[in-house]
């Protein structure tokens, strides 16, 4: 059987020593020994994230971190302004209604990034409307880098809580959470963190915890609530810091990842992720094939590239799959069967991984040709 | 190093063969061969549950399920009947109350199994105020099987619809969800099942489904709303039947380990689990320490011990690891610190598992006399 080449945005291709640490024999989620590993692992990824704020591993998807934070800050009826410029910004606007709230979107065109200065402009005017902000980072679906450093700035200057979703981001871009003044952020194991999916990580601050404490009404539910969780990592820190059974073989997995990014060394590792991009974008760019982003948008782990005239997404899937024993993934939303995703990260962040994929459209367009 | 032997309530020992199976080449959640590997593991489960009913995979614990249930079905302010004789009793009442239900306990003594007939007399008076009711199968704060099958004839006499926790049981002991009238029901990879832990369980039958669409109010959230995960299931049903990034080495692992019991027959590892199950207690008893449940209401996989005089359940727990590499797990609620759990289930069912147990106990016994 010929190696495939998995090129999806995530789950992506992981190195076999974080794949191993997966089949090591069980061991209880509790205990001293145990829990002295979480920790190592949530000290780990604060590093990572860039804060020293209150950090939990939960057993779930990046969707689960999202819930945990937007159910647990966000009141019925509150306005809250979700920047949105994907289908992972509307996926936020649609989970805080399903909480309750209005989601109100400040949108720009897809495959554009986020304008700090018209967000600025926006709250201006409308800033005393909301005390939430809310923002993707890498939009899978569009594959745009927000600028979320400039953004921060600007929800800080008019004191909002800012609620960054960067799945897609932490562990391959520059993220200072602390420096850049977010409030909360959430992230997942298998994108730019090189584990196995099946965790999700969120990152809160005081300030989120007072908003959380100072709410009118409780928020709904047990399991994605951030005050039970912080109950849990109180009462039981010494123990078995939250309440649910741990995903045991995850963590162990996530750990390793997280110690292979630090023998990269993060910025090494960003700067690799940032080259391969570029290579990558030129090479679909000189096949003429158009990317999702703008050269200065663009996110360095994920491309969206539209679709070869007259040939649809899935054709192209099938064509990769079974010609060329590469996956990618289908466009998402508006994008869907007009535009087709390819993830290049972590392992996938290299020449090796990329050359093919290029090579494996260009052959494909000239046969079409 | 010596072989440690794992003998907590969950996570358990699991085989290697589907410890293995964590360790696959990662491969996207998606697509119509990881789709159709999907399903067939949701058939295999759905066999073992006893049903034909929708049965969902989700990242997540045990508790992420019951928040998944709970939350779909609750609406707030309505009173909901828990029958509740454990920790596990009163966290489902706790998660009904989180989304502002009112959780009214039907209680039984811990260590007690709940009594059909005082469930009927009860309802009898009572079952005009409630249209759901829930129970815990096997409660692992006391190791206490509570009679399902009767409960759900008892609870169907009144028209209500009945909710069951079996974390703990499905996969080790008689359950038949549709024979037995249980509208929704849920369990978790890592206990009867025999996997990893990562993955919650549900099944919702037809009068669930009716409740859910009849809700004066939509239930809050996205990620644990079963509404949800159903729309996803039906437009995405050839390519990605959910809307989150599947945990897809767990899921192999499961559908591993769902295989194992199939190849064992589930009768006979029912048997097995009764047998080893029996003979655990007889050896516990024989050392003149009392178990949680009596002999008639004792749950097969775990059994709840009293401490010996004059011990601690850390300083056993502590002892059990240290001394004879057992590791056990502390009591709940109530129980902690005055009690110590043992699981023994899947590779733990096993005279090679429990003996020891009972004699490092037995030496311990002796030394402290």
């Amino acid at each position: 059987m010929e190696k495939k080449l998995l090129m999806i945005p995530g789950p992506i291709e992981i190195a076999p020593d974080v794949l191993n640490e997966m089949n090591v024999p069980m061991e209880p989620h509790y205990g001293v020994k145990w829990t002295n590993f979480y920790y190592d692992t949530i000290e780990r990824v604060k590093k990572i994230i860039g804060t020293e704020s209150d950090t939990f591993l939960h057993v779930g998807s990046g969707h689960a971190a999202i819930d945990a934070v937007i159910g647990s800050i966000v009141e019925e009826g509150e306005k809250v302004l979700v920047l949105s410029n994907g289908f992972f910004g509307e996926r936020i606007a649609e989970i805080v209604e399903s909480f309750r709230g209005t989601a109100v979107q400040f949108k720009t065109d897809w495959g554009k990034a986020l304008s700090p200065s018209d967000i600025d402009d926006y709250l201006n005017d409308n800033h005393e409307k909301f005390s939430k902000v809310m923002v993707v980072h890498h939009d899978t679906s569009t594959g745009v880098r927000n600028p979320v450093k400039e953004i921060a700035r600007v929800v800080k200057k008019y004191g909002l809580l800012l609620f960054v979703d960067a799945v897609c981001s932490i562990g391959v871009t520059e993220f200072k959470m602390d420096e850049w003044g977010i409030d909360a952020c959430i992230t997942a194991s298998q994108k730019g963190l090189g584990a196995p999916p099946g965790l999700a990580i969120i990152s809160v601050n005081d300030k989120a915890w007072e908003v959380i404490e100072n709410r009118k009404q409780k928020p709904t539910g047990w399991y994605l609530n951030l005050a039970t969780m912080r109950e849990f990592a109180e009462k039981q820190k010494e123990w078995q810091p939250y309440g649910i059974t741990m995903a045991v073989n995850n963590v162990k997995a996530l750990n390793k990842a997280l110690r292979n990014i630090e023998e990269e060394g993060l910025e090494s590792r960003i700067e690799r992720h940032d080259n391969i991009g570029r290579y990558f974008r030129n090479g679909i760019r000189a096949l003429g094939l158009e990317t999702g982003a703008s050269e200065e948008d663009a996110a360095n782990n994920v491309t969206v590239i539209f679709n070869p005239e007259g040939m649809g997404s899935q054709e192209l899937i099938d064509i990769l799959e079974q010609e060329y024993q590469i996956m990618i993934a289908n466009g998402l939303g508006v994008y869907a069967g007009k535009a087709f995703r390819v993830g290049h990260m972590n392992l996938g962040a290299s020449k090796n991984s990329v050359v093919p994929v290029i090579n494996a459209l260009d052959e494909i367009i000239d046969k079409k040709l």
